[in-house]
């Protein structure tokens, strides 16, 4: 039987574990992306230049090697290549050895603990950061190339004033960390590489219902007064991931409690009326929701 | 200056990373809890046993040393004693060097990804894990010789059935890692250095309000009805760490609804009817809520 080590590699070669070490150069052989096996070309072991999970598959299947290395960056719990290996790989039942997080490495260059942060990636389209920044005092986020639209989404949202640390290139030569406001990383240029913290003092973790009347912006449009809306709400019961419609918004009001409950999800708001519409994105403005679509039409 | 460094052991000799060790090796003098200075005796280095954030300050300013390491267990920025050591050595200007942490370690000897998973400890008296679980696929729970106050607190409010994974002295030749549900926990002993995963495929966050009244286990005692609770929990816009009082509570169906929203804080009803506070106990089990307190009084 085959023995697989799929092997957090941590930040660098310096936060590399002494158990991965070990792992590693007792195997007959390693396969990885190419920056992470070419960490070990010295050792001269044959070395695999892979990292979709079907392709080490098919290496695994054809090679007659006993001892399997898998090098996968970072650790192997948090967003990690390693899960998905772990499915594909289930007839060989690999060990997973754990690495240093960016996570991990990141909040400790700021002096910071993360066990009460907001962990979330923003590789994806839709990730609702202006949420989790309003919910949560630490908010950690794994970004790409994407920074200057999160910062113009949070500065519209209303978190412009916010202190960010930014961590490009963490664990490598090209090392930087800078920390500033949101506002202040206007125009600036970032690695493909970089994850933020942001800090929120002000956090606000309630799923707000029934808000009253006068807190809202409002126009000559007709508003859902505040006890019919948590009636509403309370019949919705709407989950925190659930996609939500309001067809005939107005000016929003309900809207607006509904991306409270969403806040992981979604709601898309309709109204033919230019006003009301206007209305309702100076209120997610002011509420900090970045989870709403709002449509003028039919 | 004073090179002060505070580093991460990660859960064992085998875990520590080079960083880490490069800077042992470095450093005049080591600091840190007897078990984790043993680890170095070879080294024949002075050391000092201590872990208080005072005492360290002491040893520090006594000192002539120039490098000074001072050793913490996991990683420094998860329930750590590095979280105080930076404020009280912040004249010093400390570096932090993250370890492995139980989390990353736990979740990968459980081939398990702990992104999404909720991370709390249970060390304190007054933790919501069933709070927690109701909520989370994963939770993560630091333990100590609480586990069988926990398991039953647990089954009490209706997990009894779900998976969990008990990890005993990680890192150490004594480790143990058991696979059960949370009923088959029962009777048994464990270690003081025991960690937890509970998984509930059947999670969920929301915040209810207005619960339909057919929901509740109801007797003779007056119920107030859904419409009315939801405008009532609406307007007091309780916060989840909140501690929120139900005087005269009846059966507790606004209890009830008070307990979701304050999932990470408590509620305290008193009523005087026995019945109603029967109730209330059996609707706490049947919602898995554990942060109500009922007392029957005036």
């Amino acid at each position: 039987m085959k023995e697989i080590n799929i092997i957090g590699m941590g930040m660098s070669e310096k936060t590399l574990t002494a158990e991965a070490l070990e792992l590693i150069i007792e195997a007959d052989i390693l396969i990885g992306a190419k920056r992470l096996i070419n960490e070990f070309s010295h050792m001269n072991k044959p070395s695999f230049n892979a990292y979709l999970s079907n392709d080490i598959l098919e290496i695994i299947e054809e090679t007659d090697a006993e001892k399997i290395a898998i090098l996968v960056s970072g650790d192997v719990g948090f967003y990690s290549a390693a899960e998905k290996l772990v499915d594909v790989l289930k007839d060989y039942n690999p060990n997973l050895i754990s690495g240093i997080s960016s996570v991990s490495y990141f909040f400790a260059k700021c002096s910071l603990p993360w066990k009460d942060a907001n962990l979330i990636s923003c590789h994806g389209l839709d990730t609702n950061i202006v949420s989790s920044v309003r919910r949560n005092r630490f908010t950690f986020a794994l970004t790409g190339k994407n920074i200057p639209e999160l910062q113009k989404e949070l500065v519209k949202y209303g978190f412009g004033d916010l202190k960010v640390w930014v961590g490009e290139n963490l664990g490598s030569d090209e090392e930087s960390i800078q920390e500033s406001t949101i506002s202040e990383l206007a125009g600036n240029q970032f690695s493909s590489l970089t994850v933020l913290i942001i800090e929120n003092p002000d956090f606000d973790s309630r799923i707000r219902t029934g808000i009253p009347d006068e807190e809202f912006i409002r126009g000559k449009v007709p508003m859902t007064k505040s006890e019919v809306r948590a009636v509403c709400l309370s019949k919705l019961s709407i989950n925190p991931d659930d996609v939500a419609y309001d067809i005939g918004c107005g000016t929003g009001s309900v809207t607006i409690e509904m991306a409270f409950s969403a806040y992981d999800g979604k709601v898309y708001a309709f109204d033919k009326n230019e006003e009301a519409i206007e209305l309702l994105k100076q209120n997610c403005q002011k509420f900090h929701l970045d989870n709403v679509e709002a449509i003028c039409g039919l």
